[in-house]
């Protein structure tokens, strides 16, 4: 289904089409001949903006978010794999993110690169065009470090300095309750939801 | 949506909101402020109960659940990631639990615990207040062991004999073709699917 | 829902059961007794062909796919656990495949395989009967080399001649741009979504 949500609707090229129990939500943009297959999410949120380019293929179940901080931008020839999460991150031509893969937020993947499945690219990290993260593999960092997850002493040390709480939410992680600060705050910005509205509820997209 | 399943109903506080595409089933109760987003399923199975605080985000294909032999209990101002997993636990106030995690049946999470992407923790373990389980490691036990995948052997001997077949379903796991049993019997205390009755659409839940 | 996809209508036997909110698709053959959870998503994709036996737990948010290259057959008394992944495999009777683990085409699982949390069975692998694969591990080849993620040089020597793009797409990786004929290939073969038609909404599916 397609909903407006914060005032924004999506806008999906009339050769595109998107499975009937998928959502495309809030200012999403995508471009010709892209499949976005059943039980995706693309959701802008609350106003956080959503482009995805031509002939990419968003399958099962996959997540892609952008944020009113964080616009999520997907190139031409992508494929999102299914259960994977992207979220706030920049992704050139021909990346294929497969299976239970995970992009956060400020990522920028270059043309070509492949995150294998349940493979992790943290946030603000930047992967060169055509490098692969194995299976199970994180990158963090610009320069990227590429580690197996028992590295986690090497990866904390790049990922500390990043601040996940600080860049994604505007919440610095040393202060005092931090989570109580994060949640209250995306309660209050997703109170929207309450005003969302189905667009259109069929599988095929034409305006 | 929200579901009537077993003969209960969901009780969402009417301050929350639930997206459209997201489904509330069974005996589950939310408290105030709180945002279930698109895709996230919050099932109490066969008569299973969940309850969830305030100021709880629930984020996009997440999966929460409860079963008749064990209850959910979230806290106030959690935060469970897009695709995350967790099943019959109890989460103090302030978890953070990220993208992909999945927690199991009888874990109990501590005050401010944060179970990063990809990681588990398993059935029966105790996660004491502020501990972090990192990127794709294993926190098992109580007292708990937080190990890094490869380390199977000591993740397995600490495993076993809380005999996850058994605390889950009620088959021990020496029981000859245990699956089957396992299977029969979720297969019959299933059945109640059939008489699930859609209680609201819409996005907004007020009562 | 129930949706004709390609002109293949699911078919879902009298005593099985699925959720209002889980999407059966195309050509999908489900034995007795069955349940599919809140959110699953079984997909025939194109003509692909999935057929899954009696006795079968489908779980909330998992997804099992069939391509026209690559048929889906699941046994009888298999559990496809939250957010799993199976796309064109063979899993015998009493398979259980747990939360966020993932099966890729080809795959070949004995009788009362498991494949624990976030786990992955690769490509043309073949999983004996009774073997595990430990959380987050590998399981890749013919005979199967069962890894965990930080031997990814191991796992590549045996998974790179299996050759992913060509066995599940038709494009050898060596093909120049090979990202590019993936996804035109993948968007022209689902422009087929347009005639999806939703045959029932409703949980119960008698026939």
């Amino acid at each position: 289904m397609i909903i407006e949500h914060a005032g924004k609707r999506p806008a999906v090229h009339l050769t595109s089409s998107v499975a009937v129990d998928a959502t495309i939500c809030g200012d999403v943009t995508i471009g010709p001949n892209t499949r976005v297959l059943y039980g995706a999410r693309i959701i802008g949120e609350n106003g956080g903006q959503i482009t995805i380019g031509s002939n990419c293929i968003v399958m099962e179940n996959a997540v892609i978010r952008g944020t009113p901080r964080h616009t999520c931008t997907i190139g031409n020839f992508c494929l999102i794999g299914p259960n994977a999460h992207v979220a706030g991150a920049v992704l050139e031509d021909e990346v294929f993110v497969a299976t239970s893969a995970a992009i956060f937020h400020g990522a920028r993947l270059g043309q070509g690169a492949e995150v294998r499945p349940h493979a992790t690219v943290h946030l603000r990290t930047c992967l060169p065009a055509g490098v692969i993260v194995p299976i199970g593999w994180v990158a963090v960092g610009d320069p990227v470090h590429i580690l197996p997850p028992e590295r986690h002493e090497e990866i904390w040390e790049v990922q500390k300095p990043l601040n996940f709480p600080d860049w994604v939410y505007g919440v610095p992680r040393d202060t005092p309750h931090w989570m109580q600060q994060v949640t209250r705050s995306l309660s209050e910005s997703l109170a929207v939801l309450v005003s969302d509205r189905i667009v259109r509820e069929d599988c095929e997209t034409r305006r």
